[in-house]
């Protein structure tokens, strides 16, 4: 039943080599690797303005300088990330290019920042699309935590279902959401430039400011940056694209840069010449479409599309927290588990753990998330950081044909991006201290999980190993609770595999009952010797533990092993299972992962 | 860890021989046995005013006459139980009894709705003494659902502690109510005979009442006859007495019949002479105290110890429900587990299931059991009327010397207990309809559970099993995921069983990588077969089962018995487990429950 629900929602098994169709053209890799980037636009022009507006009205001209300086931090990301998708082809982004090229800790920092940052995506933007869809219908409002996870669980489904169902069915909102913007700002402008909006609505560029810092305008930029967070995602996903990936892959980051810039300089050139003022109950965007098309049908369409693409984000998470979890756990940084393809050959492990600490995270901060986004953006800064610089090592490293434009790229990049980061720590500590605290753990428990995959690995590899002893024989221990079929069923099966050594056990509540029990199986199975343990606990296992410690104490220095033999009743429906004192489970548990010895389980099949 | 937590709980384990020192004398037995129909008194009387309030403060002189029904069905039903206690001193009480006499149907209605009962008695007694304890603090009010789960648990840890150390306990506030009431008596009759009470505060008996009816009199006859409930816990837990055990508990019984009738009658008396009328906010044993005494020590002493026995009557439901169960688990109708001893030697399972369903109860219904009470009242009268019938029986049938007082007795008890059972049924029946669906549905699982035992039993008994087949052979299958150690160890193991027949199966999930493994292992062990299975869906079980099927199939045929041998991690600690997959557990899941096949479990130990 449970097997048919799933083939319900995710679809049948998919053949390894149906691999090559789950790859993604670059349509559809644009819409579900953008969608983080592109959501942005919906809340970073305003992140600008919210700072600027404690200032007063009059520095709002401010927000044009800070744009420019947010787009020459977009294009410097944008080249350097293409150069790091030809530089590495299979993928992995920030954590493969630092690990590379500035040793395993800064690989791990950028690696651990992305993944805690990819969770953080999830449901941070759930959170944000589902407050867009209640603010419509406040009956909703309470149910807020409850829609989000709902969500969270439909997106999940979705990439189980693998990458390209997933991208056929989300590109149609991401690209409603782009075209809506694209007619918003056409149609702006386009008053603007007739005449029909007033010019005295803005304060005018160069207007002189009282008040002004350069702390504020750190500030300012430094919010203004979270709308580029999303911007890495395409080069920890090369491996979805269809080949050749790294062109493709390439190609689609140009365009999303070029998108993003468009939609970004639009909506912030609008917010300047209509004034706009940042308020709580209604977001920029929402008062730029109020003013340029009033409350019509257009005003609602620009209000849907804004909120689903804030949900679809979380796709992006989807999409590139798998494969950089494959990266780290081919390193053996993170459980070997995120390496198995699923039935649709999506790395369904990552998908199913990013969804149930994302939605964890959406619970512990009651879907009200807005304060985790500087933490959001930090946790993106800190590897672009890095990454950039992995680059700068390698150009001057490998000085391959035509390194230095390449470098000079990188390096203005590496040095916007670490800016940034420290304008973070610097304007918003208060929110963003935690990754100080968060980072150093995740390495740790990164190395603890690479050195039990070490030392297991040593004491499997047969060259390290000292030579196995031969086994000379083996001693066969059956604990019987009276004398059944179940228990012939036992004794045979032993008498098949050895003839000698067979010991059965039985373990006796009272004393009266011991004598006459020996004296029945002597005439029963005589060939087989019976020892009586009593139980002055009423319990089987704490007597039989201390017989098979005993027996195995001799064995061993004979170099015999120890197999107890256990049968176990396979009743016919599940439910009958609690008509049954689970005695074989308990002794074959504190038997095999405690003492030395092997466990041999007879089924026994009841047939009513 | 929890081991030393469940020792500091609960105590040392006892030894089976020490089951003697767990009995009760006199003292204790009355304590903890009568503390549910001791604790009716503060309840009981209340009942019968409210019913009488609806005709009005006129009628509530007829509470007199009702008092001396009530008495009589007392008298009636402990004699009864007396005569049940001597015929079945192994304890059963109305199961036993009406089982041996009335055939099956009758047993399992009286035991089934004895099970309910005392489930009811933990749930709404313990919700009714936290009310009245959170009623005095009205701040905690909101957290009765809470502070209820947290004395069930402690009663339950002390009832697992063993009876007689909660008898030690748990005696001291029984005996305290019985002497606060005794007190509130005396004083009140004192002050009526000294004449310090105006005889016109009640209406004289006989007084003529427009509107009262047959109808609501047996109404109020049966709302008073709740307060007998737990008169027959005592016949249910005989085996818990000191030797004589018999004797001992039929002077318990006496002296409890005795206590019982005189409370009764006393706040009976004095509620009907100080013409107290029922209301919601206060009990009419806090109104009856407050006449009395004001509102000085004394009240707050018999409020409290009030409040403490609502409490304590849960454990008259502890010491018979798992006596009880022992009775109906010997009869195979209800799991086996029912019949072991815990540590301590009380049938501890039965006390756990007690406590686990009688909180999801208190959670059910919020700690708001009051409308419970109805249910839980004729769920006691029918085995009431089941047992004394049952008693009647056997008299007939057997006419032992002295035969017919005894005959009467129970015939008196059997007429009154069936007719207060109809009396629920008339006037109450939206409150009790459900017994009407539960019971049958309890006797249809006690029927289903009992099939399947005797099914099993069918099975296992070697004189109706066909004879074993005699195994010619063994065929060893051993599941390797690569070369090393641990697989080593397993073909080791198996060369040490078997020369012959051992076959190594390899899932591959890529081609490439077949031929290459198969070459390696010819050349590491030439002696062993190995088979590679390619898995186009990424799944080791699936070929694997295929596989073992195959072999089974043949194996049989030959009278041949499959082993598939499983080497399993053990890692040094806990957590790592989470870094391997698990892919052992899955194998022997899916073949152990499902195929014909034994499973061996070959634990390799980590050291690191």
């Amino acid at each position: 039943m449970i097997s048919a629900l799933k083939r319900f929602l995710i679809g049948r098994p998919l053949k390894s080599n149906e691999l090559g169709e789950q790859k993604l053209n670059k349509t559809k890799a644009l819409a579900i690797l953008s969608s983080d980037a592109l959501s942005s636009v919906a809340y970073g022009p305003e992140q600008i303005l919210i700072v600027l507006v404690t200032i007063g009205a009059a520095a709002f001209w401010y927000s044009i300088p800070i744009a420019v300086g947010v787009l020459i931090l977009l294009t410097a990301l944008i080249l350097s990330y293409r150069q790091i998708i030809f530089a590495y082809p299979h993928g992995g982004g920030a954590y493969v290019v630092s690990k590379n090229n500035l040793g395993v800790n800064p690989g791990l920092i950028a690696g651990g920042s992305l993944l805690v940052d990819y969770i953080l995506t999830v449901a941070v933007s759930v959170s944000a699309g589902t407050d867009a869809i209640t603010s419509a219908f406040p009956t909703l409002h309470k149910f807020n935590v409850e829609i989000a996870i709902v969500f969270v669980i439909l997106i999940t489904i979705l990439n189980l279902r693998g990458v390209t169902e997933s991208a056929s069915i989300l590109a149609y909102p991401v690209y409603l959401f782009v075209f809506a913007l694209f007619i918003l700002i056409g149609v702006g402008i386009y008053n603007i430039l007739t005449g029909g909006v007033s010019p005295e609505l803005h304060p005018k560029i160069g207007t002189p400011v009282t008040g002004i810092s350069l702390f504020i305008l750190l500030r300012a930029f430094a919010s203004g940056s979270s709308a580029l967070t999303g911007v890495e995602a395409i080069s920890n996903a090369i491996p979805n694209f269809k080949d050749p990936a790294p062109n493709n892959a390439s190609k689609t980051l140009m365009m999303m840069g070029a998108l993003l810039a468009i939609l970004f300089s639009g909506i912030i050139y609008l917010a300047y010449y209509y004034g706009i003022t940042p308020r709580a109950e209604v977001t920029v965007v929402s008062q730029i479409a109020e003013e340029t098309f009033g409350r019509n049908f257009m005003y609602f369409f620009i209000q849907g599309t804004t909120a689903l693409i804030l949900i679809l984000a979380a796709n992006t998470g989807y999409s590139a927290f798998p494969l950089l979890a494959v990266n780290l756990a081919k390193d053996k940084f993170i459980p070997r588990m995120f390496l198995i393809r699923g039935d649709r050959l999506g790395y369904s492990n990552g998908i199913i753990i990013l969804a149930v600490t994302s939605i964890i995270l959406i619970i512990a901060f009651q879907a009200e998330t807005e304060h985790l986004i500087p933490l959001y953006a930090i946790g993106v800064f800190i590897p672009f950081t890095l990454s950039q610089t992995g680059m700068i090592v390698k150009w001057i490293r490998e000085k391959p044909q035509g390194w230095l434009p390449k470098l000079i790229i990188n390096t203005i990049g590496a040095m916007i991006s670490f800016i940034v980061t420290m304008m973070f720590f610097l304007t918003k500590f208060s929110q963003v201290w935690s990754v100080l605290v968060f980072l150093p753990i995740i390495l740790f428990v990164f190395y603890r999980i690479r050195k039990h995959y070490e030392a297991v690995g040593d004491q499997l590899r047969l060259t390290t190993c000292e030579p196995l002893m031969a086994i000379e024989g083996n001693v066969l221990i059956v604990p019987v609770a009276g004398m059944t079929n179940v228990v012939a069923n036992s004794i045979n099966y032993a008498k098949s595999l050895s003839q000698d050594q067979i010991i059965a056990v039985y373990v006796s509540f009272e004393r009266d009952d011991e004598k006459n029990f020996e004296e029945k199986w002597k005439k029963w199975q005589p060939d087989v010797r019976l020892v009586t343990l009593h139980s002055h606990y009423r319990s089987i296992i704490n007597p039989l533990t201390k017989f098979v410690d005993t027996i195995e104490h001799k064995a061993s220095d004979a170099n015999y092993r120890v197999t107890v033999i256990i049968p176990q009743f396979i009743p016919k429906k599940g439910w009958h299972n609690i008509l049954h004192n689970q005695s074989s489970l308990l002794i074959r548990a504190s038997l095999l992962f405690r003492r030395n010895v092997i466990i041999t389980t007879v089924p026994y099949h009841l047939k009513k």
